[in-house]
């Protein structure tokens, strides 16, 4: 008999089986900080400085002293001397010329607005009371020196650039990229340039590694090694294997976990070393429930379904979700809101079901259709939807008109 | 008097003039579907096949007639003749073995699991019935032959490059990026590399280009060229003006905007041609009022505030907004998601305003807290915001607990 059975875990246990087990050795390197962007802080970083460093104006203007134009109004304007820039305000009895973003003179305690005075030679006559501190940006309002500006953890982002362009700082520590090597397994599969004729022969053209591959490289703190299409041989597999296991911290399969007879990943990737963990051989998710993990050498390795869409989501719930988790970054891979559903879902006893959804709005809220397009292999399903409804494995269902979270392919 | 006036015209009225006005022409290019992540299709794409391109089993397990195992049960189980796979079934009396994917065999309807059936020899015992095409991807059933795949304006996602690899498709027309000059103007500013001294000097480090450099470079399908930073010369700025128009697409300048005496930026730039259109010298926005957008031969010139924070809403609002528009691009630069208010937002009477606030899940809904923190030169209000609320120009603002919409950064 060549049934198998597995048992399969939840994805909350197989996350932490994986947090305990294996290892995510990433270093930190320094880069430029316009590099940096979509990498993620291997340090908190603090200011160096007050910003602003001073007081400054926040317009062009008048510096002047707040209590002597406290009366001032179109029908009462205040005549003050006039002098152009200088860091010290002579008297009370003076204004003096000011652009925005610099320091406030000595003295002056308030700028008045250029349109809210007007000159005649030497005299500028004001027109408007502006309170103590109007129109300043006072030191350190914005970033105090010593604040924390990125925390560890953070994925960088263009205003964490611009923050530290501000402070004088131009590189700053990430992580190293994580480095997946990924592998395709199944001798029917078939690279894309091979064109629609191998449809005749009874292969296929790749979906599944391309898919994986294309989305990983939307995240800047990944780098993809592509081992290639293999075929269902053990030792080129093994082979394959050791060499993607060495290169990587991360090593993902895609094909080759279901119990056919042809199912030699399995058996290929768990013989390449005798420092092996099988975290599970099967997670309690649908679609994605062939999805194996492994611990090699303390490297995790994910031997994920041959099926575009339960590939796809795995990825984002065990593969991704893993590195967050290692790296300590402080978001989720996918988005969540909450939606108005507007179709009735079931779950499926056991597993945690995902269901393709595409969100609209729909009056002053967001409502979600489910895309009842079964088959892990359905890619049309991924291409309309723009998330996934995820009914939990001890719940049923969820009601036409409910109100449930969805996360944001 | 030295006092400037403007008008402040809607950000709608601004996208309307610039539609009718600038010209935004961008060839289509040909990439290799794995490179055209991130860009925009610039034509539709069509099925050249069915997908599948046969009926296929959806499992591993036995092809059968269905009718003939209808009455099948673990008491009562079915015995068929077995046969490895062929592409024809000899008859009902008999079930061919069959792996995920393949081919089913001419003359079967059905596929049952391996779980789902015993072997014995040349016999296999079928434990469970299974409906007419029950475990069968029908021919079609994903995709279509001449459906569809890929609209044009669509930012290539990596499920559109899967589909495109299943369908044998490996390259595809994208528009070529569309280039911005990037200039900044302001003697007082200075690259982050000069250092935090700068500051005692009275003058500034950079954060509003890097910032606008480092935004624009989330969006594979925008080249930015950057022209430095350019002191407030007239006869500077222009010149750099004119290389930078001839070169791009768009282009951008930061600084010198406020109507002050240093503001030299719209006199130099508004005298390189006489083919010029002056579409606004001033948005009914806030932060982001003294935004002043030309068309220069055509061309649409930006000049946005040296702030960072305006110089970043008018950023999203008006030029990657125009840029959406004028390619046909079918979605929003900035995902909009309902959410509960938790402090009360106070408007400008005239100006559409923008709040940047920090979203959060709440309960079963997502809370926005709004982040008061005043002047568009604060870049830490831009650190803590993951989201804007805009109040338009008509609205007071809105209530503690209201439910409003925010656009998500």
């Amino acid at each position: 008999m060549s049934t198998a059975r597995y048992d399969y875990i939840e994805v909350s246990k197989a996350l932490n089986m994986l947090a305990e087990q294996a290892r995510l050795s990433i270093d930190a390197v320094e880069l430029d900080i316009e590099s940096s962007i979509g990498f993620i802080a291997a340090e908190n970083v603090f200011s160096p400085i007050d910003l602003p460093p001073f007081d400054r104006s926040a317009v062009d203007g008048y510096a002047v002293c707040s209590e002597v134009v406290s009366s001032a109004s179109p029908n009462n304007p205040v005549p003050l001397k006039l002098i152009s820039y200088s860091d010290k305000l002579p008297s009370c009895d003076y204004a003096v010329q000011i652009s925005t973003g610099v320091r406030m003179p000595l003295g002056a305690d308030a700028v008045v607005m250029l349109e809210d005075a007007y000159r005649e030679g030497d005299t500028v006559y004001i027109l408007r009371s502006v309170p103590k501190y109007g129109n300043v940006s006072r030191k350190g309002e914005d970033i105090k020196e010593g604040e924390i500006v990125i925390e560890k953890g953070a994925i960088i982002r263009p205003v964490h650039v611009a923050v530290l362009s501000a402070l004088g700082i131009t590189r700053i520590k990430v992580f190293r990229k994580v480095r997946i090597g990924l592998v395709s397994t199944g001798s029917e599969v078939m690279p894309p340039q091979q064109g629609i004729e191998v449809y005749k022969k009874g292969m296929i053209l790749d979906s599944t590694a391309i898919l994986l591959r294309s989305a990983l490289s939307m995240f800047r703190f990944i780098e993809v090694n592509w081992y290639g299409f293999v075929k269902d041989c053990e030792e080129e597999i093994k082979s394959v294997a050791e060499k993607a296991l060495k290169e990587n911290d991360i090593v993902i399969f895609t094909g080759g976990t279901g119990p056919g007879n042809t199912d030699k990943t399995f058996k290929a990737v768990s013989s390449i070393s005798n420092d092996l963990k099988i975290l599970s051989r099967g997670l309690a998710i649908r679609p994605g429930r062939p999805t194996t993990i492994l611990v090699i050498n303390g490297k995790p390795v994910f031997l994920l379904s041959g099926f575009p869409v339960a590939a796809y989501i795995a990825l984002h719930e065990i593969v991704l979700r893993f590195i967050y988790t290692a790296l300590g970054i402080k978001e989720q891979p996918l988005i969540e809101v909450p939606v108005r559903l507007s179709k009735r879902v079931f779950g499926s006893v056991g597993y945690d079901t995902y269901i393709r959804a595409k969100v609209t709005k729909c009056g002053d809220e967001l409502c979600a259709e489910p895309l009842f397009l079964h088959g892990s292999g359905v890619l049309r399903s991924l291409l309309e939807a723009n998330s996934l409804i995820v009914v939990p494995r001890n719940v049923e269902g969820y009601e036409k008109g409910e109100r449930i979270w969805v996360k944001l392919l």
